[in-house]
Formats: C-alpha cells, sequence, structure tokens
C-alpha cells in the first residue's frame, strides 16, 4: 500500500498505479451509487475551502460540488485575488495558516507557478492543487486517465494523439506523464512550430520507453490511427501577432468530417472550456466523450476527497 | 394533474391554475411549518448550483436560502461573468451542460434576453429563470401572485393598479398574464407616455377578457378604488435626459397622504429594491405588504424547487 | 444571569465578565469537541447570511466555519457592495428587511463606521458587526481576550503592551475598553506622535483604574515587562508622504532580538494579516501566539452563534 499522501500539488505525486486503482475503484463506486440519491455522510461534520485566485467556476463547482455530496461543507472564495487580505500584502504562506484553522482542507488554484507549493509547506491541512498558472492541474490528469479507463476499458498499448497548443497546455504536461505509468504508449504530437511539446516532457516520456512522434499534419494518418484524440484550446494571448493565431486556428479544428474519420472505437477528449477548435456539430459523434469526461470530475474529485480526508 | 414542469423559464408555462394551486398550497404549507423549526430534509443529498451573470444578493440569497431550508445544499456563483468561462468565449449551453453534471438544479440570471432559454434546451438538469435582461422573472410573478392571495383572501374579480415604468418592467410583464387566469380582472395602468405597457401586453390581455384602463394621472379616483397597488422602479438609465427623468421620478410617488387615501383593505406592492417612489414614512401604513412579499418568496421558492426536484 | 443580547454591534454590549465567562467557557467546550470531530447538530436547519460589503476572505471563512461546525448552513456575500441593490441606491435598512426574511442571523462588515448599528436597528434576525471602517470590531476583541486567557491562564493584574497605529486600529480601541472589566490593568502604549491613542480612550480607561502609560521608544523597558505584546500593522494610506510611512515602519518592527528578549511566559498577539513589523522569524519564537489566536476567533464565534441563535 502506497504512502499516504498529505497535498496534491504535482502530477508527479501519483506516479502509483496502485493509487491510481485504488482512486478509480473509489470514484466508479461513487458514481454507481449515484443512481439511488441516497444523501451520504462520510465528509459529515468536515469544511472545505475554495480558494480561487484566478476565477473558475467549472473547476471551483466540481470540487464543491463533490465536498457537499460526500455530506461535507464549503467555505467558497469566488476571487480570492481581489477580496482578501493578499491586497493588502499578506503572503500566501500566512493565508492557508489562518484558513487552515477553520477548514479541513483547502482547495486553491493561483495565476502563480508555484504559488501553491509555497502555500502547502505552511499549511496545516491537506491542500489540492486546482491550477497554479502555467504548472499544473493534476485532478484534471487523473480524471482524463479515469475517463479513458472507463471508456475504453485499459490504459495499456494506448495511441494518444493531442493536439494544439503543446507547449503552454498545463493539461497535456500533466496527462502525459500520467499515461506513460502504463506499457505500450504511442503518443503523436500535433502543434504548429511555435507550440511545440518542450523538449523536457518529451525527453521524460523517452525515458518510459513511451513512442514519441511529432507532426504539424493534422487530420493525417496518426490521427485516424489513434485511440484517444485529446484536442487543447489554443489561446489568441500566446501569439505575437492576430495573422499568426488565425492561422493556427484555422487548421487545427477537429471538424466534423475529420470526426467521422477517427476508428470507430476512438474517443475524443477536451478539458473544455472549448472554441473553434471543437465544433458543437462534433457533440453528436458517438466517439464525443467530453461531457462525460466533465463529469468524471466529479466522481474522481469525490474520491479524492474522501482519500485525503478519511 | 398538469404535466410537470421540466424547466421554468417563462410565465407562459405557468398560466395553469391548478399549477398555481398546488405551489401556494405547498408554500402556505411551508411558512406554517417554519414556527417549529425543525430541520428539513426534502432535499437532503440534492445540489443546487445558482449562476447569476447579473448579480442580485437578494434574488439569489431567497433561492438558495429555499435550498438550504429544504436540507439541500448550494453551489454559488456571485459573479458568473467575470469569474467564468464566459469571459474566455464559452457557450451558454457547454457552460450548463457542464454545471448541469455536477448539480441536480441551476437557477441562473442573464444581462441579456433569452439566455436562460438557450441554456435550458442544453440542461440536462432542471433550470429556473431568475431574471433575462428586460426579459422575465416568473418566478417573481409566482410570489406576487401568492401574496395576494394570501393578503386579500381571493384571486377573483381584483381591481389591480400598477403604476411607474409599464414599458419595461419585466415584473408588471409577468405579474399581469398570471393575474388574468383569474376571472373579473380590471386593471389600471398608471404611467407617463414614454413608460406606457407595450401594446402587445395589452391585447393579450383584452383576449383574456381583463378590463384594462390607461391614464398619466397618479393619485386619482383609479388608485383610490384599486385593491391591489402595485408600484414599480422608475429606472434612470431609460430616460434620455435628466430632466424628463426628474420630472417623472417626481410624480409617480406614493406618499404617505396618498397611501392613507387607499381603500383600508387595499394591498400595496413593489418588487424592491424601492428607491424614492416609495417613501420609508409608508412602511408604517397597514396597507404597506412589501416585505411580507419579499418573504413569501422564500416559502413560494421551497414550493418550486420541491415540485421540480422530488 | 445577563440579559441577553439581541445583536452583537459594539463592545460597549460586552462589558460584562459573567457574559464573557459563559462564552470563553462555551468557545473551550468547542475547542475540545473538535478533536472528536463528531458533527454538531446545535444549529441544524439554520441559515446564516454573511454580508461583506468590503471584503474580507478570513473574516468571513471564520464565521461560516463557525456556523458550519455548528450543523448550520450559510448564504455567502463575498463582495455584497459591486454585486447587490446596494449599487442601486437602495437603503442598508431595507437590504437586511429583506435578507432577515430569509436568514436567521446576519453578520456584516462595513466600510462605513455605524452602517452596520443602522442596519440592525431594522433587522429582524439577531446581527453581528464584523467591522465597521474605523468603528468597531467586537468579535476581534472577544476573541483577543478569550486568547489572554487560555494562552496565560488569567486576566487579572495583566501588563499589555500595544504597539503601532492606536489612532486608526479598531482592534485596540475595542480591546483595551475590554481588558479593563480585570482588575489590576496596566497598559503600556506604544506609536510615533502622529498615530496616538485618541485622548477619548485614554479617559474611559483612567476612569476605569487602568495605569497607562505612553511612550515613543519600542524595544525599551516597558515592553520587556510585558505580559502580553499586541502588534498593529501601521497602515501606509494613514501617512501623508511615503517618507514619513518609511519612518515609522523601520522603528515598529518586532524582530527576532526584541522578541527574544521579551519576558519567558510573555505571548505576541498580532489580528493578522501582519506584514514587516512582525517578521515571519518570529513565529519560531514560542511567545508568537497569533495563529493560535486567529484559530481561537473559530471557537469563539460558534460560541456566539450559539448564545444568539440558540
Amino acid at each position: 500500500m502506497p504512502k499516504k499522501l498529505e497535498h496534491v500539488l504535482s502530477v508527479k505525486q501519483l506516479m502509483d498505479t496502485d493509487l491510481l486503482d485504488e482512486l478509480f475503484f473509489a470514484a466508479l463506486q461513487y458514481e454507481k451509487d449515484d443512481a439511488t440519491r441516497a444523501a451520504r455522510v462520510t465528509l459529515s461534520g468536515r469544511v472545505l475551502a475554495t480558494m480561487f485566485y484566478e476565477p473558475s467556476t467549472r473547476t471551483r463547482f466540481s470540487f464543491e460540488a463533490a465536498m457537499l455530496r460526500l455530506g461535507g461543507a464549503v467555505l467558497t472564495a469566488e476571487n480570492a485575488m481581489e477580496n482578501s487580505s493578499a491586497a493588502k500584502g499578506e503572503s500566501i504562506a500566512d493565508t492557508v495558516r489562518v484558513i487552515g484553522g477553520y477548514a479541513d482542507a483547502i482547495v486553491m488554484r493561483h495565476f502563480e507557478r508555484g504559488a501553491i507549493q509555497e502555500a502547502a509547506s505552511a499549511s496545516p491541512v491537506p491542500m489540492i492543487n486546482a491550477g497554479d498558472g502555467a504548472g499544473e492541474h493534476p485532478t484534471q490528469a487523473l480524471l482524463d486517465v479515469y475517463t479513458i479507463r472507463k471508456e475504453l476499458g485499459r490504459l495499456n498499448d494506448l495511441h494518444v494523439a493531442v493536439i494544439g497548443d503543446l507547449k503552454n497546455g498545463r493539461t497535456v504536461h500533466s496527462l502525459l506523464p500520467l499515461l506513460s505509468l502504463y506499457p505500450g504508449l504511442h503518443v503523436t504530437l500535433i502543434a504548429p512550430p511555435s507550440l511545440r511539446l518542450p523538449e523536457e516532457y518529451m525527453e521524460q516520456l523517452r525515458a518510459r520507453g513511451v513512442t514519441l512522434e511529432e507532426t504539424e499534419d493534422f487530420g493525417g494518418e496518426a490521427l485516424r490511427a489513434a485511440d484517444v484524440v485529446y484536442m487543447t484550446r489554443v489561446q489568441r494571448e500566446r501569439f505575437g501577432s492576430d495573422a499568426e493565431y488565425d492561422a493556427v486556428k484555422a487548421v487545427y479544428v477537429l471538424t466534423e468530417h475529420i470526426a467521422d474519420e477517427l476508428k470507430p472505437e476512438a474517443i475524443i477528449l477536451h478539458a473544455l472550456p472549448r472554441l473553434q477548435e471543437l465544433p458543437a456539430g462534433v457533440d453528436r459523434n458517438l466517439r464525443a466523450a467530453y461531457f462525460r469526461q466533465a463529469k468524471n470530475g466529479l466522481h474522481m474529485r469525490m474520491a479524492l476527497l474522501a482519500y485525503l480526508l478519511s
């Protein structure tokens, strides 16, 4: 049995298939139980604080819903930067030392890479990183892997194509290492030259025995051979000029036509929100799994909160 | 028994006296039970999300209090526009598809007319319109009719005077059709020429057999004959010039003197917040029912949430 | 037995050692019970509304956590000014009259001195002042005194040194009168000339038999003789020029060296957030009690909510 985690800050802490199996099993159990609609008391009397220094209603709700559905209660800071002592110059270590006196766990999102690690080192209670700038978003990677496991029935011998902004997308940076735990991983990286996966990540993956190939060509052979097509949002602010952005934006679009040409058993994933890269018409394609993926976040986070707090 | 509603988006869906009777009865029951202060478990284990793209603490609290007092739990977005993926360009359909995976129902307020209808068509869970721009606010109309029923003991043969901005006030647009369900309705419309009730509403009311009269004269015979005096707020931003606004503002004021001249059994209503049109001195008048009206919103919304979710 | 309080607005209402004993005893009981982690039902079915017209995540969370840990539920307005009818010009009396119809108690913070007293006079439910501008913050004073009682085991014959901005700090204005309830109080006021304790407070304290001494000298004999060293934040906006601020800022700093020279049994308190006046290095000093002080706020507020609502 793996040593119990104190905080969940980085996907590096999750590189353990026993731990993942335990969490996946619990998440699946919560999903099955949902049908009965019985109120749970697992975390009754416990309090979770969510502190979002960078607002995100979707992610905040998924953690809070997980806590509430376990019978726990929630303290919520929708816009912690604007509305807290951070504005008065207080250190984040002091903030969590105090909030950790009121809550049994803290979920934090921050605009600055590393800020949550710094906070956790001072926190008297478990902390979960819900995204730190261009850094990590480990629970997103967890739910992504959980979704693939549920949809395809396996994690070995996967061919995964990741598309879009592989340079800045923290989703991809967390997902690929986690998938590399499982043998036979083949990854196709599809991105414009300016948004390639950083070399450090490629080296790590190769060192773990992952088959890697890179291409700028979207919609070609590699895509049609993939089991998992993972789309990412390309953000305008990453580009020097609008012309550059528009060129990329126009190419990396999973049209209904391209979606139809994927393997019948392939699944399409996206961490959402999606823009033009994934047209609404694709929602009707049976391969579209991204809304189920979002919903899996609820049960995965229930599993994680129960793991950390009970 | 009427077909059960999936969403509550428009007062058009509520044009059914059996449904209204059912809701009014339930609301009254909740009000009576309040005296015992016993904790309820009706919606225990269920989660309501409130998403306010146009902030309103008062309306948000009334829905959330209703959910909490039924034993349910709440996810809250005080300022959804500023703090959510809407800022990144996500469609509202995508947003509710995801949030509907975390919550059992969604209450939404939006600054854009029709936005909530669009959202509801994609929502996997029941949605309630808590106000969409100049569109509708159906639960306000419900609690208004419920208040009249409780205060006067009847809904038939009413003489109702509505005063102020009848052009833009979504409250009045929702209330009058609902009242027209009951026979013998007589409505006096009191407004300046620039803020008259739009012709389409007048036609609808006449088609339903309502007696309508229009006047600019506030405080005259019609007002003194009314059973219900429904005041509305005149908003500065509706006027081209301050002079125009000030002229109207000065005329449509229910002074203590005018309030004293109303029928003894008349009631004064206002959806609140009120400004100069309803001076605080009137609060002592026995006809002042607007704070009870606000409180009725709690029990009416409890009835509605229990209806949709159980 | 003292007459039960309706609202908690000012430390003047708390000038009663029987009442304080009752609250301190309850708070201590809650702290002890925490070890068992059993869910409480004391305020089950009851709803607290927090309305922060001046945002403060820390203070809001401490009240909300107190309510949740008593089994109650919470309505939260993180930024009530921006997101409520106050922006439309509604009076605060109207606001609490309506919110008081939804909630069983209201905790309010406001940027304007006296605003909460005005609100309370219209409120149908108990209100707690969580800070009104340069006015009062009575629950901070309560938890400060509770902390001293717990840490030192007594409230009689104390030597208390208060340091920093004694002119504007509402914390000190509330704390000193409360401490003066207990015999043998000796207070050393350490502040720059521009930030001295206002004469009215000094007169009140002398009239109650308190021994007072004033000095600009920080780190001298008086400090070394103190049982309680209460540091306060000096705020830049209180000064005419940056040079003036910097001069004061540099002098009134409790360095590790000065902290080491305090009496061994002395305690260091601070209402937090702290800036340069209390370096993080002092946290390791055994006399540092400010994070325990913050945590005491939870149990003190539990005691207060239970007192007001049950």
